[in-house]
């Protein structure tokens, strides 16, 4: 017995559903897999057991037409066979983003991607009420991508338990945990029971759903695979439960085409990990993910070595050794997007991290912008009830967000694909120009100028537009030639618009 | 015929006076030189010819007592000598200022110095009147060095030709300059009529008057005796003159006790001069300044070589790539006092170093501080006769000012000589303690957290203030033990005071 979809659209999931065996342990003792072809792409994928007897194998195709699909599980000697059709992708499907002109991102029908990121580690992990709540402030647009965790966490504001778990089992008790007992990372507890060899299909079912919310509004799901705020001995697992692991994530998951693919969250705290093992991880990735959906890893202190080339991006927390101004260095280096996705958070928590002004804040993603890479938001807000957006979503009580939807707009209205820094001005504001004289973006940040002299050529009119990009306003103010003055309001967050009048 | 006091205080100048021939050209065709000594101190000095016949050997004792002195003229068989005493130093006289504590300052008589200094280029070079508006400025107390230029300056708002100039001849026209002409440094002027071997004395009196102003308000004089932004020619000399300058300068001013050297502003833009030269003006003054005042060199976008053994301390100019928070790196690389004497200006001019707020100029020298350095302040506001801070002197616009006394009066409250930073916190804070346990500074910066836990010991009592450094206001919170939390107003430029109670 098993079912699937008479048609899907192009970069939608199309899944096979195959009643099989239950007995034993099924994620273990069988395994599925499947052949999807059409006149012009063949892809060969695992498929994963989802409890009660039900495998199920997923594809995202990439082509329009027809196709035909060959599922083969251990459990049988059967065939399941089928055919469907791939219908023309819909007004905001776009497909998965990829890298595109080397430092920047396009969706694959060639749209320009510009992420502007926010962080909720594990709002899956939340009461769903508060999960709804979370969509809802989603989709006001703020953000276009977000970063969360397939495990649950243990951290500071931290210490309830997740609404589910991956494994099968009992956790350690969790009352008595409180700001006292703080530990990014607590060593296994005995009193965890977990067979690592049985995953929690409820868990993962949650979990998708919530990527598939994700897509449904145009968000980019950037899934943090594992991670160091552990007190139930998940970041410590045997190589091969962590193996079984990494082929089910990615079986389950690599058919939504809003996936990307962080390794971990600050991979050197994962103490029991070795640079092997992430290599590992990558290894396994790289050949089992038939879409090749983005990849990084996120640093605590130290870079991973983002010029590994299953790296496509690098994915950067900033630290007082690593700060902002160095990005320019870093892009050079590795000739890849550059993401940074922790520039410290809005908010008002005792962390130096989590309590920077939403000035700063929307300063920060200015200032990378116009660097040519990315940022990433959080909010840190201390709240009677330990809701706070960078952990548990829910709402925001910031002030960042519109003002990132405002740079979301900035950017879509740009000529091209990114915006590369050039060095005009130095000091005075980093300044973006794809192409010489056709487009330029100054940022003052927080310098705040009384006005700005430009001289570019006599022979063409520039047409300037004043942003302020705090208060979101675009001011016209005119044509110009020549030599000339722009006055400016000596306020901080400004930034100047000029394109050349064809 | 020959004049001289028959006292003098400890720090303070001793001068022989010399009457003697004004034939020829005197600055290079005699020279004059004079032996002090004491029982415990002997100091051999170059003297100056002072024009219309005058020359003067200037001295600076350090030892309390009687002394001799000997004074030979080239022009003349005759000797000078005398005897005059050395009186203690008054109250507020304490000595030049020194290296301690490896990347700290004191004065010579041990008492703690914490620069908290400004930059008025050629505050020297304008009318009188407003130099007094400078010196009326200067007396409130914000400053404690100051940095300004022997030669006058060319430069964006700063066209019009100096009260004197340094040597004899005429300056090319200056009608019709204004920021179209705008250059860091033109190139020789055919215009421009001097005589490179012969000083214009009136220049270096009126200078030297404004050394002995500063000192006497406890101020530092932070001479930059070369600099690129000229059209006058004095950037371009030769080598033989140069060092005729270098001498004459040293001659002069060696023997007040609050000068400290700097051989260069942004050395590298001064095009015409190699390494090399650098280094023999370095050797020069190492021979010729009996008293060893402080020695640096300003950079504009590389540094210096600051490890060379004749500079005393950095003097650092930040940039892009040369960010604040590598300041660590800087203090490890050179194990030297770090000041940062240009960290952009508080203002409104459209060039990015001369337009952040004051908030942004106060938190740049409490972040310096915290990291065991020192900052500089400069002022750049618009003004309609331009007349800005950092160039002429004159009145200051900003708010800056009250804040750096405050923070004076906050190190000058320390219980040793300089701050040091240690490892807790992190990014949370720089932090501050001389000695474990005893004494702690915590700023916070942009960040702006709610509450800040601590946890020392049990076993000791401490003593804590919250400082707002912004409103320039000190609360006691109390005696706390073991762990506590302190309250914050999560607002931004915070700061926390801790003493361990004896």
């Amino acid at each position: 017995m098993f079912q699937y979809a008479a048609s899907v659209e192009k970069w939608d999931v199309f899944e096979v559903t195959v009643s099989g065996r239950a007995d034993g342990n099924p994620f273990v003792d069988y395994s599925i897999r499947g052949v999807f072809q059409s006149a012009q792409e063949r892809v060969e994928t695992d498929g994963f057991y989802d409890g009660d007897g039900i495998y199920r194998v997923r594809f995202m195709p990439s082509i329009e037409g027809d196709y035909t699909f060959r599922v083969f599980g251990s459990f049988s000697d059967e065939e399941y066979t089928g055919n469907f059709t791939v219908t023309p992708a819909s007004a905001n499907n776009h497909g998965p983003v990829r890298v595109a002109n080397t430092f920047h991102f396009a969706y694959e029908d060639g749209t320009p991607y510009y992420p502007v990121g926010t962080t909720c580690y594990v709002w899956t992990h939340q009461p769903q009420e508060l999960q709804e709540k979370t969509l809802e402030e989603l989709s006001k647009g703020y953000f276009n991508k977000i970063r969360f965790c397939v495990f649950p966490k243990h951290y500071d504001y931290n210490f309830r338990d997740p609404i589910t778990f991956p494994y099968e089992g009992t956790p350690c008790d969790n009352s008595g945990l409180n700001r006292d007992n703080f530990g990014t990372y607590l060593p296994s507890n005995p009193e965890n029971k977990w067979d690592f060899k049985r995953f929690n299909p409820e868990h993962f079912r949650l979990f998708e759903n919530r990527i598939r919310d994700l897509r449904d509004m145009g968000i980019e799901a950037d899934l943090i695979i594992m991670h160091p705020y552990d007190r139930w001995g998940f970041s410590e697992m045997d190589a091969e439960s962590d193996d079984l692991y990494w082929n089910y994530v990615i079986a389950r998951f690599a058919a939504y085409r809003n996936v990307w693919w962080s390794l971990a969250n600050e991979f050197e705290f994962v103490r029991k990990k070795t640079m092997a093992d992430w290599e590992r991880y990558a290894h396994i990735l790289c050949k089992k993910d038939p879409y090749h959906h983005l990849r990084s890893i996120h640093n605590a202190f130290n870079f991973y070595d983002y010029n590994k080339p299953w790296i496509t991006h690098a994915c950067i927390q900033l630290q007082d050794k690593k700060p902002l101004e160095l990005l320019p260095d870093w892009r050079e280096m590795y000739r890849k997007p550059i993401v940074v996705d922790e520039m410290r958070y809005e908010g008002n928590i005792e962390h130096g991290w989590g309590n920077i002004t939403a000035e700063e804040m929307v300063r920060r993603f200015w200032e990378v912008t116009l660097m040519g890479a990315y940022g990433g938001h959080g909010e840190t807000y201390m709240h009677p009830d330990n809701i706070l957006w960078w952990s548990h979503g829910g709402e925001l009580h910031g002030e960042s967000g519109p003002r990132l939807k405002f740079l979301q707009q900035i950017l879509n209205e740009s000529p091209y694909i990114g915006l590369d820094p050039c060095g005009e001005y130095l000091t005075a504001a980093s300044k973006v120009a794809f192409a010489p004289n056709t487009y330029r973006l100054l940022y003052f940040g927080y310098t705040r100028p009384s006005y700005k002299r430009f001289y570019y050529d006599d022979e063409h009119d520039y047409q300037v537009e004043v942003i302020d990009t705090w208060n979101m306003t675009i001011e016209n103010r005119g044509i110009f030639r020549g030599r000339f003055d722009i006055d400016l309001p000596s306020r901080q967050y400004m930034a100047i618009r000029i394109k050349m009048v064809d």
